[in-house]
């Protein structure tokens, strides 16, 4: 007989995730008891993967575990607040006990690197889905949102841009949100672009450090320009972006060579974070990318007004446009 | 066209639920920034219903609204918390613009009665699931858990037991978790053993009256042997149960007769409160019933040792079994 709900709880996800002294109750009452720190306010995120829609049958669970909360970290990173305990809702097609197993393992490692408890959850049977609930605490009113960037400030972006759209192509030959088996004897390029389509690192020590210094941030989940046009727009502001700044990867400019630059600019899923922050902070903010190790880019610039413009271009759709339908409902 | 996603967010689920003073930052951010009160706890939970598995295909879509947050409403409402916040994961198979119409405003009638605000969520396509976290407040201290229960307690129940699953076996004929369109024309009884069933009432003011009376509380979803077995465990404590004081409705004995009692004792998804209390405080819960209006039964006591016996016998698993399984996986 297959092992029940309680059963297959108790063996793959008590315990998972970091331990936390401010977990007043875990797993195994009618919910969790969470102390938030004083002076601190509450960060709450969710984000789904379901089958068909973000990936596809047969993708690698280890790579599923740790995607389903990446997505989820980083967007409590652009928020600029530390992560500290999530809940898990997934939907099961059958009890297969060596998935559960890799997938708990993937979801456990990047959930202690980020010091998370999972705290709840639920368990149920149908097309597969995986639902991570996930929160953080940032101290009051120190907050990363989106509509705090000002005329005058420059935009910045860390990381390089494009590699998870060009890592996603390569997986699948162009199709929308594919996800294999993770890949072990692909050539070097195009083994790190399906690394960072397949295993975003969401940059979550980079968030906390930008508190009082960004003045707006947002996570690049959708492509570079949709998301600059978001943060524009929540602070009612123009932009303008320099192409020949955007930060790219050797392996992208090997693998793809004049297709880079749109990648860059439209291919969304990089999981980088982009921030505006007054242009007289720049010295601070290189002081921060040695500090964390992490490249920050400047790629252009807030005006007033309103749109975003490439190269003083209005953002051209052509080229900006998401290679693949990010929109689940638009097509 | 169909709409975008980030249109039928914005049509059906911005500004859902009751607005709240403590939600800095709602829908429209990487993340809720949302304000704890100083002194009190957090309360997370989380819930899903999937097609197949809690709802048959064609369910109608404010009931499945209303249940969705029912069900996790119930969970906050033994913690003896306030709720607060919620955030919906929902997957759905088309931009099906009257049924989101439908699902939103029974979403959105249950919120506002229990003043609890939408602050974030997940709109993706795939096979129909409603995954649903809440958030509430507790003071410090005086949550309602599953293990403070003590040799000598009386144990409790709100309102009565196995309407709904009596509901659910009209509306389906014992199938499990079928969820028709809402029955109009049926015999009284018939009609008010569905509605348990398909618009579940979460005690939300009586859990928060029974902090500092209650000494453990759980919610009835699973069944009362079986629920009533996860309080005692907990407190590592034995219970019996008096089978002749379990409440029942006139509706519920009219429609089942002698099955009236199976069903009560392991029917499952009541969505009552079952608490234990020192035997001492039965004259405070009397007027704590008469002052909400909600009907409490001294359904048994809490003994040392382990187990829970009905009637002096020990739970009889062919008489206090889930006449369906709630248990996705074991089967």
């Amino acid at each position: 007989m297959a092992a029940s709900e309680a059963e297959l709880i108790r063996r793959y996800f008590h315990g998972l995730g970091a331990p936390r002294a401010d977990v007043a109750l875990g797993i195994g009452d009618d919910a969790a008891l969470l102390q938030v720190p004083a002076g601190s306010q509450l960060v709450l995120t969710t984000d789904a993967l379901a089958e068909g829609a973000h990936f596809l049958p047969g993708a690698a669970p280890r790579a599923l575990g740790h995607r389903a909360l990446a997505v989820n970290l980083s967007d409590i990173a652009a928020m600029g607040a530390e992560p500290t305990w999530m809940l898990l809702a997934l939907i099961l097609p059958e009890a297969d006990e060596p998935w559960l197993a890799e997938f708990a393992g993937g979801l456990d490692a990047l959930a202690r690197r980020h010091g998370v408890a999972l705290v709840g959850g639920n368990l149920c049977r149908g097309p597969l889905s995986i639902t991570i609930t996930l929160a953080g605490c940032v101290p009051q009113g120190q907050a990363l949102r989106r509509d705090g960037a000002r005329p005058g400030d420059a935009l910045y972006v860390s990381g390089t841009l494009g590699d998870a759209a060009g890592g996603r192509e390569l997986a699948h030959g162009g199709a929308p949100h594919p996800q294999l088996p993770q890949p072990r004897e692909l050539p070097e390029p195009q083994r790190q672009l399906r690394q960072r389509f397949e295993c975003p690192q969401p940059r979550v020590a980079l968030g906390v450090a930008l508190r009082g210094l960004a003045s707006a941030c947002i996570d690049i989940s959708d492509g570079l320009c949709v998301d600059a046009t978001r943060l524009l727009q929540a602070s009612g502001c123009a932009g303008q972006i320099d192409s020949a700044r955007l930060p790219l990867s050797q392996a992208l400019r090997q693998q793809f060579g004049a297709r880079a630059l749109p990648l860059a600019l439209g291919g969304g899923e990089d999981y980088e974070l982009l921030f505006s922050a007054d242009a007289a902070r720049g010295a601070a903010i290189e002081q921060l990318a040695a500090r964390l190790g992490v490249p920050i880019s400047r790629i252009g610039a807030v005006r007033s007004g309103a749109g975003l413009a490439v190269n003083s271009s209005n953002c051209d759709p052509a080229v900006t446009a998401a290679p693949t339908a990010f929109d689940h409902f638009s097509r």
